[in-house]
């Protein structure tokens, strides 16, 4: 069985999962304690994505930490499916959440100019936001990646 | 070799770039007919983004026909990799304009309601131009997945 940067029940793979959850928390975290946020539903979307992005994650995450205590080997046809499809739908949602959110930005800083008109605006807070989103897309887009191929070469 | 749906040099792969191409080039006729788009980034980027998967899909869709024609063998591990990271990064473009457009139209539409007091924007032809990007992505997801797993199942 090929041995990947990411596969499912090595470090690279817990390093990732942990990456993933830490950079979707801090999304969320920041996207909550901005000012109006609730009033926009590509900002709901995105506290949603990132919710089920920290969950899916903490949980595989888990299960990497078992696998390395108890010397378990995780690629088998059946879990890495699992992976596969969860890994895909989470990256999907991600990105998608991400990009709406960041249309939304680009929005009021760069075309109507709200952020410089409206001091209620945590325009800055939106931003750092949609930043993380992308970096937990990045490291999802990974995982999504190996499990594809570890998959597909079995 | 695999024959997968949508592998290189089918029937199957042909009609996925015509129908590609076509969405793609539905997508900016309905954006472009649109009043006052080009004063919003996400629907200049959505433009640009169809732009490229037409020239992408429409190219691919020219050297199925080719190959189709002559009985040429496309399925090698240099093709099928040049087509994994042009599939794959026009996939990427093409949901995240779609999902920017449709936060900047979901936004006008539900949070704002723009679209009922403001006569000139256009709100139903950015809902179709949109409705079309996602299924352009959805037809580019299908080769990009297809093309990943044949280079990984090589």
């Amino acid at each position: 069985m090929k041995v990947l940067v990411g596969s499912p029940g090595t470090v690279s793979s817990l390093l990732l999962r942990l990456g993933q959850s830490l950079f979707a928390a801090a999304s969320i975290g920041v996207m909550i304690s901005s000012s109006g946020f609730s009033t926009y539903t590509a900002f709901c979307y995105l506290i949603a994505s990132m919710g089920l992005q920290v969950l899916w994650s903490m949980g595989l995450a888990c299960l990497d930490v078992y696998a390395l205590r108890v010397k378990r080997d995780l690629q088998n046809p059946v879990s890495v499916s699992l992976f596969v499809v969860g890994d895909c739908v989470t990256a999907t949602l991600s990105l998608a959440a991400a990009c709406s959110s960041a249309g939304v930005t680009v929005l009021f800083a760069r075309d109507v100019h709200l952020c410089s008109t409206e001091a209620d605006l945590s325009c800055n807070r939106y931003k750092i936001s949609v930043s993380c989103a992308f970096v937990t897309w990045a490291l999802i887009a990974q995982s999504s990646t190996v499990m594809l191929w570890l998959l597909a070469s079995m």
